[in-house]
């Protein structure tokens, strides 16, 4: 079976030009078919303060009214993909952006408003994939950039997670190929002590996961990262690493596994 | 040869609702391939003076600092482009966003800056344009939706002209197709009294358009149109027409000729 990389880098590292440079280095010379999914959360918020709208969030998801749809739009599709579009392809990484909307990519569903009214946000799955559109950019040398707006197909946009949306591409994409799904953020894997970077957990598996969540070892916004990364698992993915960006060329961080 | 249709929509149209939805309507009914361009420039000026920076212009075209570059990427890339994107998708039309950098679509050379510096500005012909990307697409049966961001290889976006793109794109095409190229704006056409839209110029050649310019009934934007225009025609695009974006299905409206 062909090999494909999925890698998500998040938004702190967006965030970071200088980071972001070294990541771009990196995934450039990233053998074999592959695709990303950035997040850019923390530019998306600084957007919404400089126009005078404070960002909503429950527990640690963001409500998305209409104005904070368009800005977060504006900021994932606009700005943040195409300055990494164009930062691939001086690398001589054919990289085309997709939103969900681009060629049918993403279809979304809104998610019901009970018992949170999170806005215009839409959940997906591996099935919301457009699997024969993304072959047929990857078979043609291709390199898919998805930012974190997807469509409902009535021409409606959703703010989408971006770490559910590569657990989705990933999974999808695993019916072709043998897919390898590398989420790249600014911690160094899963760590039993949040403050030390040397705590790294090489092998995670769900068993291990359920005692780290029982004792608190693992926060919010990383439990909502794990349960992605073991969905992935669960889906089909061949392998799913959770990583520093800085590491996406080497064997460090933590290996999701299915089973102990 | 096979037929392909190009059109521009101007951001006027882009910026009231219901002229875009029957806009969208009537481009989503055309038949065969097909491709889009659109503007967006006065959304752009508005989300600009929102964060408190005033848009600079030069007879005419604006002048695109860093922050501005940001702007209008944000802007043209993100929410209209994806706004349209998705409302072509809800109409059945498999409508794909790209900008200059997706896929290397289009490669612009930085505006030399004298006699003026226009900042982040691209120029391109119809040599900038991935004729073989674009081929591939529409041969899968995609609709290509350009917003006027292009890049310039090494990894800068560039704020590019609308008409520019949709004259240089169809130019491009026309190794491959016999192209019609059509730009819809507020306009019933070239008029030879600008508040009497009675008064569109069934056809127009070069030397029309001359008399026109040296007569003063044509205004510095719709010079800038024009000249795009004439620039497609000579450069082997089979029709050119200028037209109200309401009448997109009709046969009103200025065609362009070579020639009398």
């Amino acid at each position: 079976m062909r090999k494909l990389t999925v890698v998500k880098i998040g938004g702190n590292i967006i965030d970071s030009p200088a980071e972001l440079e070294v990541f771009m280095d990196d995934f450039a010379r990233l053998d074999g078919p592959k695709a990303l999914v950035h997040g850019g959360g923390v530019m998306a918020s600084e957007m919404l303060r400089g126009l005078g709208i404070e960002p909503q969030m429950v527990d640690g998801r963001r409500i998305t009214d209409a104005e904070t749809l368009r800005v977060v739009t504006m900021v994932y599709a606009g700005w943040i993909n195409k300055c990494v579009v164009a930062g691939l392809q001086a690398r001589g990484c054919d990289a085309v952006g997709l939103s969900g909307a681009d060629g049918n990519a993403i279809l979304a569903a809104r998610r019901p408003p009970v018992p949170i009214d999170y806005g215009h946000v839409g959940d997906i799955s591996a099935e919301s994939v457009n699997v024969l559109l993304l072959e047929k950019l990857l078979s043609g040398g291709l390199v898919p950039v998805f930012c974190a707006v997807t469509h409902d197909g009535h021409g409606r946009l959703l703010n989408t997670n971006a770490d559910t949306v590569a657990a989705s591409v990933a999974a999808a994409l695993s019916a072709r190929y043998a897919v390898r799904l590398v989420y790249c953020f600014e911690k160094r894997g899963v760590l039993t002590n949040p403050v030390d970077d040397a705590s790294v957990v090489p092998t995670l598996d769900a068993a291990g996961y359920q005692a780290m969540k029982a004792s608190g070892a693992v926060n919010a916004g990383m439990i909502a990262k794990l349960d992605n990364a073991f969905a992935a698992i669960g889906g089909g993915v061949t392998e799913v690493v959770v990583k520093h960006a800085s590491d996406l060329l080497t064997e460090a961080g933590t290996v999701i596994i299915a089973e102990a």
